[in-house]
């Protein structure tokens, strides 16, 4: 089951997306994590044409900052090394928590903070949704927890990343978590999923990876976290990027106002924004 | 003027305390970001005996990840020069999000992880609890943000801190976040405020210094966070640790189940919870 938040009439509602995704079905939830809280499997209700409605990120306002995975493809470990000092192979497994005041809908805009940044890149990422409480889970029960995939567009600010030593700052700017275009429900998936993830930027293939090359993988990602931390419903892990991100070429890409970054994972669907400059945002 | 968040018959309350702290007087509001988000100011209104009630973290359960500073005091950079990256005098400001799944309150047992972690180890931080939505905003207008101070005992896992890079896992384990006792507003202080800050364990005198001290102070914070983040309102910034934690000591003072510690920030008020283990936690 594919789920979509939509906004209709300036409110938020949850939605099923039809097979051939031309059509979304209302249900009687307000918002996706009352939804995954409450457990039940929702019922179509009114269907609508797509085009009727804005689509919004399927989580728009995290209750939690996401639980970002450092390096964890090891092509990326080989293109990062010596930007990242978490790529050697003896480090444990590395989160960062990634802030997010409102997640960034498909198609809306990705903010630029070119006051304080120029060396803007994209990190196309597998989402997990938990869906229950999850504290000391194994890996072998942790699919279990979770409720379902989407897709996250990490977005950084490479100069605030590396000139701080943790992360928080160079990935929490605002508009910078773009998420969706929907959650898939865990039942649709093989386990663990081995889904391609590709990003675009204007059109031009920057990585093209599959999620089965993760070296944590939603199982192992589970159960390190939830020896710790108990894991809520509406938790979004953010599982790390493949290689392909514009700091590994030479000379870096980075990303400036005008571009378009467009992000994919089979199954799950297309994540596209475009880079919109903070004077233009703040102008309207 | 003292606020404090209380349970009275499982309900949460907000109360003001008395002057002379023996009392507590009910307010409207059911939760303190509800009253820091009305910006009302709060009437008293039956009082009790505050020996008749539990109180809790101020802010039981924070809408986002705590924002917490790195090394922000000279004194605490110097003592852990070889544990930490972001002590060099030319690194910009470092921020980590610490995960709080509930805050814990005064009196309540901080979680030992034994399992897991045998370095743990307390941090008294100076808290700043955000008031109205900010961003960019001057370092001039920056109090006028505020709405006012508590003490955070930033608990850390060392190990984990350090073994993976980022401290996300380290620092946001269950039951990590003492909180309290109260948040005091800021028109009770100077500008900046100038309090001593001390930390004991097991009655032993470890941290003693003052918020005068920091490096970056609350303006600077606001102003540099507030350039790339909206600040909601209830956000709490843990401003960092002055010297004295665990690791600084040859050998380390790393703290173990039984022991107690004890934050104390003048105006503020004295945060002391036990540290308990995971087992027992559970046992229960």
């Amino acid at each position: 089951m594919k789920l979509v938040t939509f906004e209709l009439n300036g409110k938020e509602c949850v939605g099923i997306l039809s097979d051939d995704e031309k059509q979304v079905c209302a249900t009687k939830y307000e918002s996706m994590l009352e939804l995954i809280k409450s457990g039940e499997r929702p019922e179509a209700g009114e269907a609508m044409d797509i085009g009727e409605v804005k689509i919004l990120a399927p989580i728009p306002q995290p209750e939690q900052d996401i639980i970002a995975v450092g390096v964890n493809y090891k092509d990326h470990a080989e293109e990062s090394a010596g930007h990242l000092d978490d790529c050697s192979e003896d480090k444990k497994t590395t989160y960062f928590g990634k802030h997010v005041n409102r997640a960034v809908a498909p198609g809306d805009p990705i903010e630029a903070h070119e006051d304080i940044e120029s060396d803007l890149d994209y990190e196309a990422e597998f989402g997990i949704v938990i869906g229950k409480e999850a504290r000391y889970v194994k890996a072998e029960d942790a699919f279990d927890y979770v409720y379902g995939y989407t897709i996250v567009n990490d977005m950084s600010a490479r100069s605030h990343q590396f000139s701080r030593s943790q992360y928080f700052y160079g990935k929490g700017l605002d508009n910078f978590t773009p998420m969706g275009p929907c959650i898939v429900t865990e039942d649709e998936f093989e386990r663990p999923p081995k889904l391609a993830i590709k990003s675009f930027v204007n059109g031009e293939l920057r990585q093209n990876s599959n999620t089965e090359l993760l070296i944590d993988g939603v199982a192992a990602l589970i159960e390190d976290l939830s020896k710790a931390i108990t894991l809520r419903p509406g938790t979004v892990i953010a599982t790390g990027t493949p290689a392909g991100v514009g700091l590994g070429f030479n000379p870096p890409k980075y990303m400036k106002p005008g571009d378009v970054v467009r992000c994919e994972i089979e199954g799950i669907g297309v994540l596209e924004n475009p880079v919109v400059a903070s004077a233009e945002l703040f102008k309207k």
